[in-house]
């Protein structure tokens, strides 16, 4: 293979770095772990310190994956707290609105990634979650849900393919996203308490 | 009424800051809300541009609540990303250790509340939220749920009372939490895309 080949099939050939996705390791990922499926058990893990009234801090850091322990390349710490109308400091936002913004965030990274596997090159993907709930829950003072009744994720995506395409690659996401599933059938949870 | 009256009063009556938590304006809200059900109808939000790859960012800022649109004292910006193991750059949290996050929140913010309106006082709340996941879901290799499996909340909790009050303040706060609600019912999502 001349070099003018390698060049050309470097600069016209499929971009392995399309979206900023490296397409090449996401299949070796996806063939790795197809021969050894408990690689993809995962344990993710958050840290969190009450600090006054209804703040508290949260650090993200370790978890499992891939067989072993391991931590992210950095501490990422998070506050969440009530606004001023809820009787908070408002020093971080609500609880509720970390919800939001894990949906936009697991939803738009579907994208990149099924985008970059289907050759589709995004210029935009921009999306606004919106969540309603009525407080009475929460206060104990009507009897509605304590969460939201419903969420809603308006997409504005822009790339290189026909609306179909694009839909499609939305869709996809949607039917292969973890926070998604979580969001909209539940999970069991499991609450221990050691009183210190 | 004298001032020592006064005196006596404010360092022996009711802390209405115990905890962090103004428990007066918590009570006056409670009461203002069973006036007029209608304040307690919100709406929040998240606005997510994608960045790069699996990395994308969310602002949180606006919202509607009593009546009106509000906005918090300031922006709230994060970003959420993959971490190298799962083809990203590592430049957020994933988006599942979010919800981890939101949930202690929830549940720590409770706490505080509910302790402050019993009277309680607390030195110190701690968690650590788990969840674990196999990845054979999102990478579609397998028939297991995209979402996690189960999520795990240990609390230890220290403060003046006996421990089955500090109990009842978490069980309290479990069955009054949006987060949990949500993370454990689930709830409608409606996504909608437009192309650009």
């Amino acid at each position: 293979m001349s070099t003018d080949t390698t060049h050309r099939s470097t600069t016209h050939g499929p971009d392995t770095h399309r979206n900023g996705v490296d397409t090449a390791t996401l299949f070796a990922t996806l063939d790795a772990v197809k021969a050894a499926p408990a690689a993809a058990r995962f344990q993710f893990r958050a840290h969190n310190t009450w600090q006054s009234g209804t703040h508290s801090r949260s650090t993200i850091s370790d978890f499992f994956g891939v067989g072993e322990e391991r931590v992210h390349e950095r501490e990422f710490v998070f506050d969440a707290d009530h606004p001023a109308v809820l009787v908070g400091q408002d020093r971080g936002p609500t609880p509720v609105e970390m919800l939001l913004h894990a949906l936009a965030a697991c939803l738009t990274a579907g994208i990149a990634n099924i985008a970059s596997a289907r050759g589709v090159t995004l210029t935009s993907v921009r999306s606004t979650v919106t969540g309603d709930i009525d407080l009475n829950g929460i206060l104990g003072l009507q009897p509605v849900r304590n969460g939201y009744s419903g969420v809603g994720v308006r997409f504005v995506v822009e790339g290189d393919a026909p609306e179909d395409v694009l839909r499609g690659i939305v869709e996809q996401s949607r039917s292969r996203s973890a926070v998604f599933d979580v969001m909209t059938t539940g999970v069991p949870v499991d609450i221990e308490v050691e009183v210190a």
